[in-house]
């Protein structure tokens, strides 16, 4: 979507209906950026069964893909359109790969699992405020993909056996969730309609710093609460 | 499988009986390994749509896994060995990914359409020789995943408007499936079990040279054809 959607079935909808296809596309460029994060843990992985578990967990990532580009074509978007806005998602989300460069395996584990809730969080603040047909076909793809589970499970025990490495963790989770946050600040801030949908810009303006810290608060609550799964202090 | 199976429902089956678990093993690493590959293609894919299509053909790769694993337990082949058959075999699969390191996207491609192919092909060889309950089972996984069709559909216009590139690219896949081949045959002589299934060793001896050069010349046949779809001399 570059510019108007005069003519197509989104104009005639709800306000935010303009927002929808960009929307989908942060969700489809969010499973892809999660897919190639894990396949790459996976890849890193100490043992063959967290090579399994990862890769599967990686797999699931693009279940919903084929729904979520059915409905923006459904929706009016031109496929193009479409595409061109999930590579501008996709780029935004792949700065956060290639900033904080984890040292070891369990600084790469806290790092998805950081980066991948955070990613996760921004798409159901926004699927919060879409109409019921589109959470009808998004909801799937935020349903818990097992990812947390499995590193609190594993990670839990060795943390609490290692205050060294627990101290050296949260200091790099506080790294960590700096970058993530900056990268759903510019995700949220940078498209306008994504930025009203999320509620952090009033019709036509920019956004509303006061709005974007709120937004951020949220996602810095999630963030602080995940921490506390492992023991951590955000 | 470490050594006997007896009291096991295994050692009431046919002679090719005990080399099914190896046999489901080699499917399962199998899957692992191309999933790593494809994933990893998809990660330094120049574009956007190629990074969608690799990512979803390495998603598909896991998804007869399930299956390959619960019918090995169903033979009574216990959790463990099984894990460190699929171990076994994927150590061997990813040799081939630390050797001959492409040095650009088309030889990345190749690489993976040539290697993929030949796991590929050993895994029909197996399976053209197991019991019909087995065969049922993993007929899915052997079902085309759209890679070969994709590389040759994408690559041909190239190479034909590109005599160098197609020149570099035939000799590197010449490179490229020796040690694909290495890589096979080390897979079916090394296990005693899928020697013999293979049909490369009598039951209780050693691989026989002839019976594995008839082996890795049918890979080779294929192999050829396949490049022949390229428009490249083997």
């Amino acid at each position: 979507m570059t510019d108007s959607t005069s003519g197509s079935a989104l104009a005639e909808q709800t306000p935010s209906a303009e927002a929808i296809p960009d929307a989908l596309a942060y969700l489809l460029a969010g499973g892809l950026a999660s897919f190639a994060r894990l396949a790459d843990d996976a890849a890193h992985a100490p043992d063959l069964a967290t090579r399994v578990v990862l890769s599967r967990i990686a797999a699931g990532e693009l279940a919903n893909m084929d729904r979520l580009e059915r409905h923006a074509r459904d929706l009016g978007c031109p496929e193009s359109d479409f595409a061109a806005l999930v590579s501008d998602f996709h780029g935004q989300l792949s700065e956060f790969d290639d900033r904080a460069v984890p040292r070891d395996w369990w600084e790469r584990c806290v790092k998805t699992y950081i980066g991948y809730g955070v990613v996760m969080d921004v798409q159901r603040e926004l699927v919060s405020r879409v109409d019921e047909a589109t959470s009808d076909v998004v909801v799937d793809g935020l349903a818990d993909n097992g990812h947390a589970d499995y590193v609190v499970a594993t990670m839990l025990p060795v943390l609490e056996a290692e205050p060294q490495l627990a101290a050296r963790l949260a200091l790099w989770g506080r790294r960590v969730v700096g970058e993530a946050l900056g990268v759903a600040s510019r995700v949220v801030t940078q498209n306008p309609r994504l930025a009203q949908l999320a509620g952090v810009a009033a019709p036509g303006r920019r956004a509303d710093p006061e709005d974007v810290a709120t937004f951020l608060g949220r996602l810095s609550a999630e963030h602080t609460r995940r921490m506390g799964r492992l023991g951590l202090t955000a």
